[in-house]
């Protein structure tokens, strides 16, 4: 498990769960006026809050969460499926990325050997509270304890060769995820941008997204049990590229906060 | 977690692994000389066999393993390429289903709500006993903890609607497991076949398999780290078909068993 640093400027949340390290262990953290406030336990089953406190910019990050899967959602931002000559789908269209693909912020991501484009792609992610099956939208959001900044990086070229996504996004560092989980937004109302060495590539807004959050957790509901910290990455606006070793990938989310992790050779 | 009683003669391996409760723990236990032996532990980190022994024909048994993600391998078999008019690939074409979709021996399938076509799919099932990433097929062997018989159950109107997979092999109980794991089989030489209510579907041997167990090994470690108790589906011959509440699917594999469970609707 590696943790990084973290710039307080990169955490929009103004109350927020955070995962750090302390004194060699993993401990969930709960970041409130400035402070981060260490739990006894874990945030899915009941923790209380500690009497430690860290100064965040001191902190070592992991990824917020450690889901035993990622549920992705293909196409679901209108204009994409517009600029990919795609017709609106009539329900998500889903597919999975193990949990080994999850690194937290400021950790790289890896470039496998003989990869020709590796992509960032910008997502909203939604992190599951508590076991989630047979929702119904209007029951949905009881089940989300907050949502991250996720960056479902694909390795376009094996994804279009295999038609199976599976193999282009299931690389090991390919699911960043942070730098919190914060409850604080307005999941339909929030702009999400990617930056490739803080140049603006993706830039949108989860209003244009075809399927809800709601929605989204209900139909993955109907198909598989989501376990307690589980994630679902709710799809990826227009404007995906590629990135090369040395460069850094952001994905910033209005109300969450600036995910960034830079990008190596294997 | 169900547990289910197995018949001793559905268990073929002379000496295998089981998982079995006991008290109401999950316990694994060394199947030998037709006594169930209890571990202390787990058998993925250093087990060692205790002093409790039990009749396998009064035993409860789970799947064998719980892993953290099932790994499977499409296109495998050189006779079903050829019947779906596929040319051979030149390699694996690989997806995933959740760790959510496993069940153990006896355990029923659940056909989901509005489920048109649910199949049987008879698969060598690879179970992997340590951490194993970017290994090569000569050393491959050295992280398979053993072999088990596997169901890839699929909603084939929905795996055809999506073109992904995920959907359609997803659902909750899809991974039947079981009934134990054996390493005491060659892997490329043993028969394996589907039945439904006794009647033979599948019917193929692994010497027809086009990629061979060390090659997927060491195809999927070079995509995605694989954890203790990580299971990979080596692909489906033949023959595939489907079944409605109150059949019984049954997978047999030469060596090592028969997986038998029952279907009914949701």
């Amino acid at each position: 498990m590696a943790a990084h640093p973290v710039d307080p400027k990169d955490i929009f949340a103004s109350k927020a769960i955070a995962r750090v390290m302390h004194n060699g262990e993993a401990r969930y953290a709960l970041l409130e006026k400035g402070g981060l406030k260490l739990y006894n336990g874990c945030v899915f089953s009941g923790a209380e809050l500690s009497d430690i406190c860290l100064d965040p910019a001191e902190a070592a990050f992991l990824a917020p969460t450690e889901p035993s899967k990622v549920v992705a959602v293909g196409l679901n931002y209108k204009a994409h499926a517009r600029e990919m000559n795609h017709p609106l789908p009539e329900e998500p269209l889903i597919f999975l990325k193990p949990s080994t693909t999850v690194i937290g912020p400021g950790q790289a991501v890896i470039r496998p050997r003989n990869a020709t484009r590796v992509d960032y792609e910008a997502e909203l992610g939604i992190v599951i509270s508590s076991l989630c099956s047979q929702v119904e939208p209007s029951r949905a959001l009881e089940y989300v304890l907050g949502y991250t900044c996720l960056n479902d990086v694909t390795e376009r070229n094996l994804q279009a060769k295999d038609i199976q996504f599976t193999r282009g996004k299931s690389f090991d560092t390919f699911c960043p995820l942070g730098p919190v989980i914060t409850k604080g937004i307005e999941p339909g109302e929030v702009y999400l941008r990617a930056l490739v060495d803080n140049e603006i590539r993706q830039d949108s807004h989860t209003s244009d997204l075809i399927f809800s959050v709601a929605q989204v957790v209900s139909f993955v509901s109907k198909v598989m049990t989501l376990l307690p910290g589980d994630v679902i990455a709710t799809g990826t606006p227009a404007g995906v590229g590629p990135v090369v070793a040395g460069q850094e990938m952001t994905i910033e989310i209005e109300g969450v906060g600036r995910l960034k992790n830079p990008v190596i050779d294997a």
